[in-house]
């Protein structure tokens, strides 16, 4: 029998994607169910297994070897559980179990969804032969995971790097996770878009108050719009250094919504960063874009579970 | 030829240890000489050869299969190079082929300071059984290292861990780096001093104004040395909740003078961490004090070079 292949779960707080993933990373097929987020657990695990029925009716499906979740988190990797904010009824919820019973007991893969994101980018993205990285999504929420040694690092519950939950203001504004001035609470989109209108920055005739219409007020000048960005842009250095200084990544990818604002986000990025990145041996960290598409949880899910099927000393665990 | 031991050398601004150490971490001979710490880089070599000669006269030397070291930092492994911050006529200085020229050639693995700090606690202290470990000194200033997944991460250049220099107060003063709001600069034993006399403390009739004395203070019910603690608390408990949110660690180990200040210090850092430390997955983090002595460096040093001469697949490099 061939297992040349895997199946590759990305679950999010909106959508249930699911593809069959070769060993090159391509999307042979693929399926997709709104998330009922806030329906009972067994009702959301329901549009997971029309997902999995949709792909098994694939003829590609008996070449399937293990299935690689990447979720909304926080996860729980070492219990197979998930817990994801935006979906109330998985508190907890053993997700690999169950997608491990609904495949007829195929080796299940857990991880964050930054995480994987991190996966795909590390395989075919911008952080592509860089041994130390950090892979960033920074959108409605700020996500991340790392590369460490040249391999993937999920960490014992699969939930490293996460960023947008360091504090890099200990006296600031609290955070719905508890914690103060955390990096998601000043650099997320809402966040930008919040500041920029509490110091008087006003929409145009559209009324759009995203933080796309405050890059696109950036770019025309706008100072207070331009200072909302540049605020972000130094909760993210402040953050990104943080984890140079704690693990020497070379490289910090940014991907996400407010990631695509380009240089009104980048080039403060880049100045805040020689201020607080200034120990030689993280002097040199380079920040770049996201590469990969709306896709990169699909192919770093199926990623980390080629990357566990290849490893001799896990494999099928 | 038997090569069961490795000589350890400790190099920082005040002395340069030296010891040869066998595979149950046990000190089977030692030697010492202070850091030439303001003359030029040559006669700041000499004393090291001196330890290494002192050394080599031992009847034990014959067995030695490779040497560790433990230096100030900023260290660069990957180049083999030093540039301690308290020693100036050490820049890019090649430590490595220099120890290695005088050992004959003897393999040499080379690590920061409080890389080795915390390979010694989690060899034999009080990271020991923890796969995933942050281990601090906290006195004239902040370092530390990290174990991750059962082994000491260095990081490529050896730098790892570096929690002193991450910010955690963005808009904070600035620190000797150049960051503003490290660790170092709120926690460091100077620091917590420095804000307590700012803030009206004044020392006994001695005149005492060193960290101890002011945690004497705190003992003794002085609100604002209390107060002073407490804001050191706060910084440590963000910048190792940020250590574990970033990769995962199940226990951060505190050693150090200001380490040493017992509850006055942990009492408050326990309660910052249920603050900043609220992912589900870090929740459970727990601090401990270091237990490891005056040797930890040595020790550390010891296990670096014992770990990578039993790793076959870098054996010798």
């Amino acid at each position: 029998m061939h297992t040349d292949l895997v199946a590759a779960l990305d679950i999010g707080g909106t959508k249930i994607a699911g593809a069959l993933v070769d060993r090159q990373g391509r999307i042979l097929d693929r399926a997709q169910r709104p998330t009922p987020a806030q329906e009972d657990g067994d009702t959301v695990m329901g549009a997971v297994d029309a997902v999995l029925g949709a792909l098994s009716a694939s003829p590609l499906w008996q070449r399937v070897g293990a299935v690689g979740i990447g979720s909304a988190g926080p996860v729980d990797a070492s219990a197979g559980t998930v817990s994801p904010v935006n979906v109330p009824g998985w508190r907890d919820y053993p997700l690999v179990a169950r997608v491990r019973a609904a495949t007829g007991g195929l080796p299940v893969e857990l991880i964050g969804d930054g995480v994987a994101i991190t996966a795909a980018e590390h395989w075919q993205g911008a952080a592509r032969g860089h041994d130390n990285a950090l892979c960033m999504v920074v959108s409605t929420g700020v996500g991340g995971g790392l590369v460490l040694g040249g391999r993937l690092h999920p960490g014992p519950t699969g939930n490293a790097g996460h960023i947008g939950h360091i504090s890099v203001d200990l006296d600031g504004d609290r955070c719905p996770c508890g914690t103060r001035g955390c990096v998601e609470r000043i650099a997320s989109g809402p966040n930008i878009a919040r500041r920029a209108l509490d110091n008087g920055w006003r929409p145009g005739p559209d009324g759009d108050t995203s933080a796309a219409a405050v890059a696109a007020a950036a770019r025309a000048g706008d100072p207070v719009a331009v200072a909302s960005f540049e605020r972000a842009a130094r909760a993210l250095a402040a953050g990104i250094a943080a984890t140079a200084t704690l693990v020497e990544i070379d490289i910090a990818v940014i991907g996400g919504g407010v990631g695509k604002a380009g240089e009104v986000l980048f080039a403060p990025l880049r100045r805040a960063l020689t201020e607080y990145a200034t120990l030689s041996f993280v002097r040199r960290l380079a920040v770049a874009p996201a590469q990969m598409g709306t896709d990169a949880g699909l192919v770093g899910a199926a990623a980390a579970a080629l990357a566990r099927s290849e490893d001799p000393a896990v494999a099928g665990v």
